[in-house]
């Protein structure tokens, strides 16, 4: 049975729950925020329902729950920033700020981050954006579990993309999309329910197609956007790779197969060559381009064209991205957060170790 | 049979059309290079086979060959420039230079480009960045024959997207594809070999599934990259929409299913919200980041890293973006273009008709 919380409810465990494991009041604030973002826009996956996941990290001394977090290198529209093996959590939301802030000195901040670790779900980084009139970017790399075009190896991450772009009486235009076929949560509802997958979603350890969702556990691999060659998988691999790129190499973290794990009980790659889990962050002020007036009154236009776009029999209308995680929010924020059954437990189990009442 | 030329005879017919079309000698020279890249790195669907349509949108006094390009908006970061209705071929370069020039002072330039037409490969003009050790990024909205997701409807063009990224010892990645299933240049060549598609790249005007490459003229649509939703492809409808807002909404160009079509015949869509095409350009300097010869030489560990995964039975390795292109560009500078007899034939009675030997 699934359990219904508030938003509040788990908003003030989450919060607790950090400040145990070191955060300080802001930082738990932050992270809390950001974690839950995923909850209320309907990606359960990376949610609350990881909570355990970051406090594991924790305890196996890969994050860094007081981060000096600070700025390595910059120019009047880039900046490094080292995240000083903090959560990304928090370390996202700081560097997004970076960004956000050179934006508004000199029209567009570029922030690439080296040390951190995982950052939640793009999408609420890149939001971060929209009250500033800029469009937002947030891009991560991960550990690989992707092969490229032709391989039987994992070299990539998930690698997901946000781009957020404000609108004017309509809800802004947000994607947020894993650079794969699917992405690894939606993997992980499917073994949940002892499901097999599409075709072109995951291959064998040979390279071999398979639709086994526990393809990965026997050494297998998630497929780039586009699935196979002949369907434009060289595409979603070159996608990956761009993140991996801006995010890893450009700032000094890890990139490729070398980007640490998120499951704390997986072992850390060798010869690592750079610091921690990279991200990257852009933010584009409106009016550096355009009057932002007249740049979000094409935007509800170029919307509304979209909405009303003839559809296939079947299917009601086009989806704007975004509008779905938007709806969800609104319904979540008001009617509440439904739990499935073993992650409530788990986050009994947890608030029970670290005396949170859940 | 194929016939064969050189580089140069190619680069002294091509140029010599553009100036009897009234460029002048440096916008002609632009024009030329911009326009034969495409036939050195094997994209021959993008090269001198157009010569005669951008000849045909001139002749529909839909191109402007004395453009006054120039810049109308700008933060030390940013700008917009108008091409003033010139060839893309010459709009484009002048804009990635823009781009370029401010990311020399601020560490970033981003260019949007209203007032335009069709540019050739964005490959070139992303690899524009190399020489001066920065990351060069190029795409722009087209006219609209892809239908998003549940759309029956073409709202989007193909809409492709490059990113240029100089190595140390090895050679640049480049990445540059169209953000759909397959670009329209393979549709032609099907089309041309009197082929079925795979499935997964058109479907009729209906939107139901199709294998005729020649769906598009009776009504039907390309797809977005992921082919369909079961395989993401709303996320190749989101890099569409987001190639077409960044080059069309933030410029001031058309967008979605107003972007002017490159077949002069073709009329013009009703009511166009904006100015021609519209094209986005970026440029960052690797040193705004991190030194540039930290960053090439992690570059050239990427890129081995990735030559030497492991590879699916039968493929021998795996390809780094760009890699098949660069080697063609070599060869071909070295040992001639060779052109199908129909593209040949064209460009003789192109010659023909401007007293121009071919």
């Amino acid at each position: 049975m699934d359990q219904l919380f508030t938003y509040n409810q788990l908003f003030t465990f989450t919060k607790s729950i950090f400040k145990k494991i070191g955060c300080n009041e802001t930082d738990a604030e932050t992270a809390t925020k950001a974690l839950l973002s995923a909850d209320l826009r309907g990606v359960d996956s990376h949610g609350v329902a990881r909570l355990g996941g970051y406090v594991r990290l924790w305890e196996a001394e890969r994050v860094n729950s007081c981060p000096e977090i600070k700025i390595i290198h910059e120019t009047p529209s880039t900046a490094v920033v080292d995240g000083d093996r903090g959560l990304g959590l928090v370390v996202a939301p700081y560097a997004m700020q970076v960004a956000i802030n050179k934006a508004s000195q000199v029209g567009t901040g570029w922030v690439s981050v080296q040390n951190s670790n995982h950052f939640g779900i793009a999408g609420y980084h890149a939001m971060m954006a929209l009250p500033h009139d800029m469009i937002g970017i947030a891009m991560t790399n991960a550990s690989a579990l992707v092969a490229p075009t032709f391989s039987s190896q994992r070299m990539l991450g998930t690698n997901p993309i946000a781009v957020a772009i404000p609108a004017g009486t309509e809800q802004p235009f947000v994607a947020d999309f894993a650079t794969t076929t699917a992405s690894n949560g939606k993997l992980e509802i499917l073994q949940r329910k002892e499901q097999d997958t599409p075709a072109g979603w995951v291959q064998t350890k040979t390279g071999a197609p398979s639709v086994n969702a526990n393809e990965l556990k026997q050494g297998g691999a998630m497929l780039p956007l586009g699935g196979d060659r002949e369907h434009g998988s060289h595409k979603g691999y070159m996608l990956g790779s761009i993140v991996d790129i801006f995010s890893g190499v450009l700032s000094g973290a890890n990139f490729g197969p070398w980007v640490p794990p998120f499951p704390a009980y997986v072992p850390m790659p060798e010869n690592m060559p750079g610091n921690g889990i990279g991200h990257f962050f852009g933010a584009m002020r409106i009016d550096a381009f355009r009057s932002a007036g007249e740049f979000k009154s094409n935007m509800d236009k170029w919307i509304q064209e979209f909405k009303k776009a003839k559809t296939i029999e079947g299917f009601q209308k086009v989806i704007i991205p975004g509008e779905p995680e938007t709806a969800m929010e609104i319904e979540r924020m008001e009617k509440g957060i439904s739990l499935v059954q073993s992650v409530a437990e788990d986050l009994k189990q947890l608030g029970e170790k670290f005396s949170v009442i859940f």
